[in-house]
């Protein structure tokens, strides 16, 4: 993904230390969360959604090459013609690539050869932000920015493959070390529900700040007057789902929905397991109990939406979505808490509950183009346009979601039949 | 598909003589369809989208006998209870259901039997409508509006069938008898664009006549100002787009789709077929020439989108193709034609051109529900309400469309990738 | 299939009458086949193995028109030249063909117009065979030969790929018409075991009469010691077999086997169904109980293989039951019984029972060439030679099989997950 | 694979100094072999038909866990209880197991842990042998060479798994350190002939040594009389057969064959590639030009086939095999010889050249048992009886299986389709 409205820096200059130190930030962060992981660990694609540990390494490397260094950076030598094949992920602009489902024959580059190609690169951008100035220091600015956001979405993805990846090992491997962190005690708080009336509203990204082009442009929407649950569907609804054949019962679905659940006999979230002693799943931290206070995760668009009509309401809208989360401050569960699971809820608060971090939410809105938008000229053009098909749009971050990363305007988007990102729900109704 | 908005007949009588002429005029057109089709033709089914010719004079028979008959005649006797199980389509709420990819399988019962079945469902209807009354009358006649409108939607889901049947056959014989009739003659004259305003329009289906539930609730939407293309694309359009590589060039396609023109091989729309004279294209009266005035037609979502971005343009969301249309009046090359094919535009009137029948138009717009849409109770209720995922919307009827059937507000759907109804598309951008 | 092996009717005139009568009985009794199908019946394939009824009426014609007329009978004008396309099977030397799995999209040609076809080549067989002398006509004698015991082979598919059809069809039609005639009464006698001493042995056809290339050449084979059951498998023993859980105990399986069973879920015969009433069966006289008297029918070589390991017993190789073919008369439950259905075996006789009709018998024999075979030249020689790899030989005919069409050496040979064919087993140890 | 046959070392004591050294030297092979690879070369598998290195060392660790210590050493603690199920291959008769297709999801047990595995059952097989005595010491000692012999089948498995592994790998790298040795020199000394008679021959092990039960029994069989050619067909036949359009005829390939040439679009064995240079191939070197001198490698039995119609000659079948490579010593070019790749043939010498190594030679004969074949009782039984369906016999050994693994007697097998293995051919013809 990436983008072009990158102009908006104007309090700092071109190429800042603030820059600097989130990039250095963001390389450095992608290295530390392969520490745990072996050079196989890193090199297995457990599907083809799914990508490679040393992949995404390399990949977000790629990036801050092919459209930086290349482009910006005179007498720049590149690590190895042959990566700009290799770890290219979908830039048609970019000439031919690795097909995607074979990321992982990839044992060669080793991972230390991939920890080389960053290091290369990196003395690159350094010698480049040192140097640059003038108008192109603008545009190299820009796109360094958007390579930082890349590399942050890349963390989350490199995340959510591993725990894919772990999962289809019998032997459960976990990927934090030891216990997982006590979460939030005592007993949830029952959902509120906050009304919001209608009218025109302002929606996508203005202001300062970087934003990916899809947030683009700010422009006037309609909004009907709803209501919103004040915090996630937990995993307490989700077995009472269960319990009432929720699984079972066509009629609570979407015919495509349907025809997944039969299709690949699903009965539970993704990673949910029944034993002796009830319902556990696989995490970061290994298999775990469900916990009943926890957001339900790992669910498709097809069981959100059927969940919610189970439950006599309706997902909300992006817009109406963006509407309420505006109004509370980006914090929550997100990556930089260490938790790497979704938490129960808190006690209320004066807004809204879980925003963001914990679980994307699945909004009822099909990611489509919003009015009067363009994508960014060649081949950052192709981050998010091109993708404005078949996917649903999710809102407000995860647990696995970096810090500083997303805002109330962002704009998330999957398949409506996948389930290993951190996926989960809101409800909505009518106002 | 089917609907819940029917209590708006209130000028007539409840089960007054139109709604019966209407209906046997439905219950007959489609014995008439069949006529230049042998029990083979009508047998086979070509691909799981498709059905048999047969099934569908049997599927819609079976919608009156187990949505009116079995409910509301005292004493029906089912002409054969394992039709339930056959002739049902997608209905849950009424049971299993023989698998969709297999009916094709179904040589016996014979088309006289099934033409048995429908004078006998038609018998059943006759005497029910005569002795109707009451509250009971009301809901009758609702449902049996809603059979019609159903009937008619598969009298064109017959013939495009049919086409696709007869174009798996090496011989590909033609529906239609002898030479097709002429068509508009004379220049086409090229485009206009007209230009509307944007603000709060009303939309989706209000005041009196059928409509389906997907239609409603009527409701304000904000359009933003945009320009309208006054006619369709043309073949000679297309040819343009193909000579300029559009369907070898990658950016130009959104990601999914160029995923289905390289997976699919496709050079080129639906049925059409390079020699040595030029391009021809398979139709109901055979293999016929391109015509390169004549609207292009059996194209996906996926290329009429990337067509638009070729040119320069966008495709129009629905709402804005909903606000043009109800400026005009409901003709055009419709099934009443006997075209069966689309036509070349005529020359200007005061109006957009072929808003209605020729083909339907693909939107921007995904399918979804209406701002607090609620499907119908019961099995009707699956009519629409469970398809709103993954499928774009069309506007505005084809040539193969019963007269009668279409409205400014009507919606239908298919998935992006399906090429095999009469679809093609009209340009719009911003205004 | 087809052959070389024809220059042996030194007995009667070149082009006798005998020949041209038993033409005449071959074409007369495949229209006679089709009489009780309807046009549907007729056209519909239900898997790609399975070819529809009209095609076997055309394609037999084909080769009579492509081998025969063609090549033979001077200014022969084809009855349609685009049929040389559309019922080719694989002959690659006659050009390309309409693809297998997709014969049945050919609703057009009609049913009549393939009679016509049948009528026209028909009419170019009589003139040719009257008129042929010398040379020519002992070649053409052999081709109409081969052509013939070619339609005796289709005549069998095409029933056997009737029942295929008509087993998809929740309403189960028969194909025969009224209730099947009784077969043998009274209680079955036990197998007994005749043993053969072994040696080398005369394997393949000697002799006069006609047969397949892949009977030749006759060669001397080595055979060891053997004992050979004296009559089929039954259903009783089958449900023996499945109650001891045969088809749950991967042990008794070869492993590609195996792999079948779980992946298709096989729990019983092609088939057989279980209901309140206990096992029955699809047949061509619609669902019959299972007689556990009958020969087990619709296995493939995989259970075969399974239930003889079952039994402690093994297949016997295809010299084996040649050797013991050869002792007995070619007599037995074959097509002109029009039983259609496998018999209990009769009382004792001399001889083994059921060695001819009622079920092909699986052998433990790959389908190999003989020593020293050499296909005939030119299109013919693509009959038999070209599937001699991952098939497995069954021999002895069925209760469809045309009388007069089979032989103690004749070859025939299935996939050896194939079920749809009357197939059985008949088991065998060392001496 | 395993077998039965191994009560046949009487000369030595029961459990020798010989079995334990022999012992030893394959499982440091084993170790030796992945010296080269990293732990994500080990751990990646590249087609379900191949494992991952790693697996292949777990595996054949396995094999002596659970057929020698679990139930010989009294109170031997399992190094993993789980270990039994991740890396049992297709032994039914030891319970569940890990699928196949998902062996390289296991990216733990990390590549130490299983070295710590190997040596922990190693330890405990020290233990067992020092200690075995009486009648389970000859029991043991059958298994422990069983096991002995199923490690070298297993070190040239990793092989040529890893070669197929790293040619997914568009970075192509080499397994072989450094330039790969200097093969043989000077002309290649065209192909003789050499006559057989035929007759009956002993076929199958007989004698002392090991040998697997797919072996025996030892019998008899009729040869006729052939003629083989002395050396096998080298990569110079192979371009005459490509450039004589021998992928493009379909009458020179069995039916099966073309169907996959066709589906597969094969235009050259497998890992060939033709460039500016001419072709090359993949190797265990990394790419290299293609030598004609060298025997054409990595063709599937199709390809075999074909290519012997195109020269007018046949394969061997495994008895003609057999019989003349009972003349010849057993040496050549065998995976002692470091090569790892095939070589071109010698000058004459008295008997055949290339009998074994260099290439498995596919023959003409499918893989079935001998007269009288019983499998071991129990789960060693299943090492070879349950494959003897589909696939057809190679003989001779290859350029990567260990010295000594080999015999006249042995009898390799692979599907026909397959091409990975290190596959070539031999020409030969009726006497």
């Amino acid at each position: 993904m990436a983008g072009k409205a990158m102009a908006r820096q104007a309090a700092e200059p071109l190429i800042g230390q603030g820059l600097m130190a989130r990039l250095r930030a963001a390389r450095e962060g992608s290295e530390a969360l392969c520490a745990p992981l072996s050079d196989a660990d890193q090199s297995v694609q457990s599907m083809a959604d799914a990508s490679p540990a040393k992949w995404h390494l390399a990949h977000t490397t790629w990036f801050f090459e092919a459209f930086v260094l290349r482009d910006h950076l005179p007498g720049y030598q590149p690590f190895d013609e042959r990566f700009f094949y290799l770890f290219n992920s979908y830039y048609e602009h970019e000439g031919a690539r690795h097909p995607r489902p074979r990321r992982g024959m990839l044992t060669r580059p080793s991972a230390d050869r991939i920890l080389d190609y960053r290091h290369h690169v990196e003395a690159g951008l350094d010698r480049l932000l040192a140097a640059a100035s003038g108008a192109d220091a603008a545009r190299i600015g820009e796109l360094v920015e958007l390579g930082i956001n890349h590399e942050q979405q890349h963390q989350e993805l490199l995340l959510t493959d591993i725990l894919h990846l772990f999962a289809q090992n019998p032997l459960e491997p976990a990927y934090g070390e030891g216990e997982p962190p006590a979460g939030q005690a005592g007993p949830v708080q029952a959902d509120r529900w906050r009304s919001f009336g209608g009218g025109i509203v302002r929606i996508g990204h203005s202001g300062g700040g970087f934003c990916y082009d899809n947030e683009t442009p700010a422009h006037d929407a309609l909004v009907h007057p709803f209501r919103l649950a004040d915090a996630l569907v937990t995993n307490g609804d989700w077995l009472a789902f269960m319990a009432d054949g929720g699984y079972r019962t066509a009629t609570l679905w979407l015919s495509d929905g349907w025809a997944q659940v039969q299709g690949e006999n699903w009965q539970a979230p993704l990673y949910w397991q029944e034993g002796e002693d009830g319902w556990s799943q696989m995490s970061l931290w290994g298999r775990q109990p469900v916990d009943p206070r926890a957001p339900a995760c790992h669910v498709s668009y097809y069981e959100a939406d059927a969940f919610a009509r189970w439950a006599g309401k309706r997902l909300p809208n992006e817009f109406e979505w963006e509407v309420a989360a505006r109004e509370v401050p980006v914090r929550g569960n997100l990556g930089s808490s260490g938790q790497l699971r979704p938490l129960a809820a808190g006690h209320h608060a004066s807004g809204a509950r879980q925003m963001f971090g914990d679980v994307w939410e699945w909004t009822a809105s099909p990611y489509t183009a919003y009015p009067g938008f363009a994508a960014a000229k060649g081949a950052v053009g192709e981050y998010n346009g091109k993708f404005m098909c078949n996917q649903m749009v999710l809102r407000g971050g995860s647990c696995v979601t970096p810090e500083g990363h997303v805002r109330a305007s962002y704009r998330n988007f999957f398949y409506p039949h996948q389930r290993w990102q951190f996926m989960g729900l809101r409800l909505a109704e009518d106002g």
